[in-house]
């Protein structure tokens, strides 16, 4: 225990008192520190949803009505918001009534999952999780909510690593899942209009027999959902290439709190009428509303692939790196991430059949530079010049060039695998950045310098759109 | 007049008495079509400006009060709102204690500049013109202008084709044009940040030096101004590959209407922290402030460009072109531009200089396909091989590929000279259309047989990206 409150300690500045009581199986009002490994963190970023009110409340036995939370040095009590009604069978059943017996889930286990993240960090307490199949149904749930004065949460496919998608304390949760159809493709423009509990992975399963891709891809595409990624502006790996969602989203369908169907769902490549109010929805988190069809442009899918897992002696190599390949592989480039060795370290120990693909050596960074283009030869040309131009000038320290899709998907493994390692390895600490690239990794040393042996700091994520992942791991929060 | 009578009956469904008098020399109240062939037209946009009261007033002698503008198929008066104040010799005064003497401009030519468009058909009334060298003095302009209730109009560089860059009425312009100062490029990821009023060739020639360019160009790059760009979200040719402002513009600086700045000049590639406001702003046409400081991103310069002029024998030739190209040119892309044969007619009439790069022969369209990339080999292979194939397969009946930049910029003079050939053939009624691709042309056929002989109907534009510019020519309005 000792040295967990001495990183406590070291760390305050940064995480003081973010520790929540969720997890706690004894009721505890004070903010004192609990003895449990097993607690949820906050994060410091600012909750749009107003749920969380600040006025003094009861603790109730059914859900928690406190939490502790940090914005900027100080600490607030987060507490359930009294005026909020709590649920009864009433209300129950009148769900029953708009969507049908089995679309209102009730069932222990089934709300077990929905109630926490993927992650394990964030729990909730809600009672009920309602599955609308349609934007009527969302706009009769949300109106009957506003008129009950009932909270609720929007969730998606739950993949989010900061707590956004589970409830905080008894707010009714809104699958949008079973919104899964795709309504039409223009196959000349490759616009795509589809609902907003379609998987991400199946989205890019469906364009793949059409000849287009999805403009974004992550870790969680098996199951985030579109609304999801739309409603946090989600970036991911091809962001360097295809840009933010604001750019490629051309229309939204959105359920206001009180039941309003805005329909903003644009279906032409530019729209310069009035006001782009869709806008506000991309990346506002359910606050607004929530989104209930998309409609997306999607480029097209080009033949060509390739892959380079190289490693770099420091950070300004991996800088000069990339500013060199948006110039030299320009059109081509489709992904530019990096990983420190200690990240590569974390994959190495804890996820099975994962393997370095360079032979050993002290290799403090490791670059995967991804291209996408429309002729096989050309791609392989550019990316081979660019390579041995770039060890030539001693950007590059070693590197190798997948053969094959297989050789491909295990260098993928190592960056996508980074969180589900960290995970293994015990508490993680995790911070979202955008920095200027050449300030980047300073953060990294510095977070290095003053933990010390304590916890291990990992720096990996999207170079190309200079977003850093900083994550700190300890045996136990 | 009899044949100008005619087409402006069949016309009436479109622009029943959009004729404005501003052009009239003498004062006249009445909703009568002037026999004067230089009137101004009023597009059917909704001018988001609350300027235009409909409450009556009477007619000053120093500026008309009162035009007429149609909503769908109804005819408003708009009147000057007699609850805004008249500019008087107090007000100058303090704009020259603010601004100093200089950068107050009411001397008579200047100002008829200001208060006319490019197009020659929307003429204001203002009195005086405003030159702030800074975002505080726009701010002290607005609180003053705000505080006496003077109606203002922002002006860029007033290249607009659709009149919302000059006055209606008597309002004060405020001219952002030497607010031209670049504030930073950051080199590694091509962030620029530069005031609003920086002229756009002006920012791609500096850019140029440094290995970017703007994400967007249009005909009007050497007089119009990156502020205005962003406050009309213009389009332009390179959009297709580099798609929308919504993208590119990562922050900005803006004074709303009571002077008060809103800070949102962002410079990181990535920003998912609250609402995301400054969308607003791109397109809102000034109505919601003045946009003062522009960030953005600007992707780097490749080295190889080429370009192709291509014949099509129908419109459904070029759909599937455009298919083809954004599979099989992908990657290499960076604008594919329409005309028809009356386009190019217009254009060999009217300018001098120009002539069709392919011999005389009966082309119905004409393609432009831009491809921009870093390697000049495999461009020129993929372009040829491309091309091979389409004229194999028959979608494209002739063609020829630039052999320099003097054959390139010929190609470009072409489409490019389209708005100044209609300007030297007499009135012309602009449409500027975003269509699904397929039904695109049908428009422009229906108008010309509804037309017949009465007037020339012209389509062209950016077929990338769906957008028709609709063009109906005749000697006089």
């Amino acid at each position: 225990m000792e040295k967990w409150r001495s990183s406590q300690r070291i760390l305050r500045n940064y995480t003081k008192t973010l520790i929540s009581h969720r997890f706690n199986t004894n009721h505890n009002n004070s903010p004192n520190i609990s003895s449990s490994g097993k607690q949820g963190f906050y994060t410091n970023s600012y909750d749009l949803r107003d749920y969380r009110g600040r006025s003094s409340t009861t603790v109730n036995q059914n859900c928690r009505n406190l939490q502790y939370r940090l914005f900027g040095s100080t600490t607030f009590e987060v507490q359930r918001n009294p005026s909020f009604a709590t649920l009864n069978s009433e209300d129950v059943n009148r769900f029953k009534e708009m969507l049908g017996e089995k679309n209102v889930i009730e069932d222990e286990d089934r709300l077990a999952t929905a109630n926490i993240d993927w992650m394990r960090k964030y729990k909730g307490f809600s009672k009920l999780l309602l599955q609308p199949k349609s934007t009527q149904e969302v706009s009769e749930i949300l109106k009957y909510c506003n008129s009950r004065c009932l909270a609720v949460v929007p969730q998606g496919g739950n993949t989010g690593l900061v707590g956004g998608s589970v409830p905080v304390f008894d707010e009714v949760i809104i699958n949008i899942g079973s919104m899964n159809n795709i309504i039409s493709l223009d196959k000349v423009s490759g616009i795509l209009v589809c609902e907003a509990g379609c998987i991400l992975e199946n989205l890019d399963s469906f364009l793949l027999n059409e000849g287009f891709i999805m403009p974004l891809d992550l870790g969680a595409k098996g199951s985030c959902q579109i609304g999801g990624n739309v409603s946090t502006n989600a970036g991911g790996l091809r962001y360097v290439r295809y840009g933010s969602l604001h750019g490629s989203i051309l229309g939204l369908e959105v359920v206001q709190a009180n039941g309003t169907v805005l329909d903003m769902l644009g279906t032409i490549r530019k729209d310069s009428t009035g006001y782009d109010l869709k806008q506000l929805f991309i990346g506002s988190e359910g606050s607004l509303g929530i989104i209930t069809k998309v409609s997306i442009l999607t480029p097209p899918r080009l033949s060509s692939t390739n892959l380079a897992f190289l490693a770099c002696k420091d950070f300004f190599s991996c800088q000069k790196l990339l500013s060199e390949s948006k110039r030299k592989l320009g059109e081509v480039l489709s992904a530019f991430e990096f990983l420190d060795n200690q990240s590569m370290d974390m994959v190495l120990t804890y996820l099975d059949g994962v393997r370095n693909p360079l032979p050993p050596s002290v290799h403090n960074f490791y670059v995967l530079i991804e291209t996408t283009g429309s002729n096989e030869t050309h791609d392989k040309e550019k990316l081979e010049a660019f390579l041995l131009h770039s060890m030539e000038s001693g950007l590059i320290s070693d590197g190798v060039v997948a053969q094959d899709i297989n050789q491909a998907s295990s260098f993928w493994r190592i960056r996508e695998g980074i969180t589900e390692a960290l995970m293994k390895a015990g508490a993680v600490y995790k911070y979202d950045l955008s920095l200027p690239v050449e300030k980047m990794y300073n953060l990294v040393e510095k977070m290095r310098i003053r933990l010390g042996q304590r916890a291990k700091v990992l720096g990996y994520g999207h170079l190309g759109d200079a977003n850093l992942h900083l994550n700190i791991s300890t045996p136990e929060f």
